[in-house]
């Protein structure tokens, strides 16, 4: 609904397959540890990402609203979606809140012919007076792989920069492809190689070129990803509604800023913001490639799909 | 000694006049407050920034070994130089960190023909087996304001797509430029607006564009600018012998991976390292500008300096 459509519907058919073929755990059976007061570790048993991030995300708001802040780490997960479903949860709820997950190698090293570290994201929210929290979900790619594989299906050349071949070359041939590049060149790079201390190193799962691939490992290999959480009260400062003012303030600010022609200023997730708002009255749009998925496990399962056309 | 050169010695001269003329305490009242278990405010009753991000350091690391994870805002601090400095000092006592802190409006927002947010850096440690721990400290900006001001002073051209003038359109003339380009475009605004919630909103201090500015602000104005601070214990989900393992082998596997010819693949941290190692040997340059000034300030104070020429 918010747009970001690469982590979006397109996946149940993959989803759907996971839990079916063994990878994913249906009926996980979750097993949470404190070590500390403020922090917990979710072992989530294979489960869907999602369902293992919603749960964590809960922990954490619980240690949060007692602690002042809390660190939730995840192992045994798999591929969560958006970051931001998990985050803006906790910020609907008041509180601050960072998401990361991590995946394949799939960005070039700095400096390297080949990947090392994945597209992991990063991702913060954070309340504020009006009903929608702000919140930045951002892959530390310039663009997800997702965008090479369309390429690839359509025949289109890339964009410049974007991607490179196996020898770590830059192209624009889609098929040659085999990295994408990091955003801002070497500091994309390091904030990717952040997100796998947190995902990877500190949960004890893979990290690096050893994480399992999402769609060209074997369908039945479990993932075993990790995810990692911080969840913070708004009010270790100053009081509840004087950060619900001031993030308000900025909010009202930046969107009055001097923009360049035919553009406005935003805040991040204010396009996704959009969005939703323009999706809630018009619906989802599909794809003729996605809505051919479902119908096909739809009548393989005997799961009838209503839909507009 | 780790290279930062831009946050280095040649901002003694200016963090001397600016404790001499009032804007800063040099005998700070630290008045620090829990209002829940993990969560610390430090007002720094306008410190230097340095001695206000140690003193919240080693707060952060007090709260987190008992409690798993502390975060850590200072309010009413000035410029702290490099974070490095403070992840590090948690880093090396085996904790996680993150450091942040907040800068005056210099980096042009998306779509804006002017800046709102600053240069805010992002800056997470980890310790692992050896000596010195992985560290990335970047500006969210590709370049720091520095850089201008250095090209001024030599009167040489700016790279192309690192700077924008007074309507936000690119230049290379350092004497028209008015603000520096975010990192990764949209994405490097993103972080620098999440870092100023952190260091702004959530302290109560000033955000956005009224932050005083480092140098053109009076030199007595009181900068009262924020730093926020997240110390973590490693061992949360495996034991510290593992957490410090798993870290030296992807630091051992990312600088074996292939690297383009002539380069070498390194992590975060690494090139500042190699720098330290070199300055312990070799001392550290100054420029003659930086050199001038402290000899002028020396003079002024009856102090002698001790350098090689």
């Amino acid at each position: 609904m918010r747009g970001v459509d690469s982590h979006g519907i397109r996946l149940l058919p993959h989803y759907f397959n996971s839990a079916i073929s063994g990878r994913k755990n249906p009926k996980p059976n979750f097993k949470i540890t404190n070590n500390f007061p403020s922090i917990a570790h979710l072992d989530a048993d294979n489960a869907f990402g999602h369902a293992a991030g919603m749960k964590a995300i809960d922990i954490g708001m619980e240690i949060a609203a007692k602690q002042g802040i809390a660190s939730v780490a995840v192992s045994n997960s798999s591929h969560p979606g958006a970051m931001a479903s998990m985050a803006l949860r906790a910020a609907r709820e008041g509180y601050i809140a960072f998401a990361f997950t991590h995946a394949d190698a799939l960005v070039l090293s700095h400096d390297s012919t080949r990947p090392y570290f994945g597209t992991n994201p990063v991702c913060f929210a954070a309340p504020r007076a009006e009903q929608d929290p702000y919140c930045l979900d951002m892959a530390t790619s310039i663009v997800p792989w997702n965008r090479v594989l369309l390429n690839r299906s359509s025949d289109t050349p890339l964009e410049p920069g974007i991607a490179a071949d196996k020898f770590g070359k830059p192209t624009q041939n889609p098929h040659d492809a085999a990295a994408v590049m990091p955003t801002g060149s070497y500091k994309g790079y390091g904030l990717s190689s952040m997100v796998d201390i947190l995902c990877g190193v500190y949960t004890g799962m893979a990290f690096g070129r050893s994480i399992p691939a999402m769609f060209t490992t074997n369908i039945q290999e479990q993932r075993k990803l990790g995810q990692f959480y911080m969840v913070m009260r708004a009010d270790g400062v100053i009081p509840n509604e004087e950060f619900i003012g001031f993030m308000q303030q900025m909010t009202d600010e930046v969107r009055a800023e001097p923009a360049i022609d035919g553009k406005s200023v935003l805040l991040p997730g204010d396009p996704q913001i959009i969005c939703a708002k323009n999706r809630i009255k018009d619906g989802i749009p599909l794809d003729e490639a996605t809505l051919g998925a479902l119908i096909k496990i739809g009548k393989e399962n005997n799961v009838k799909l209503n839909y507009y056309s």
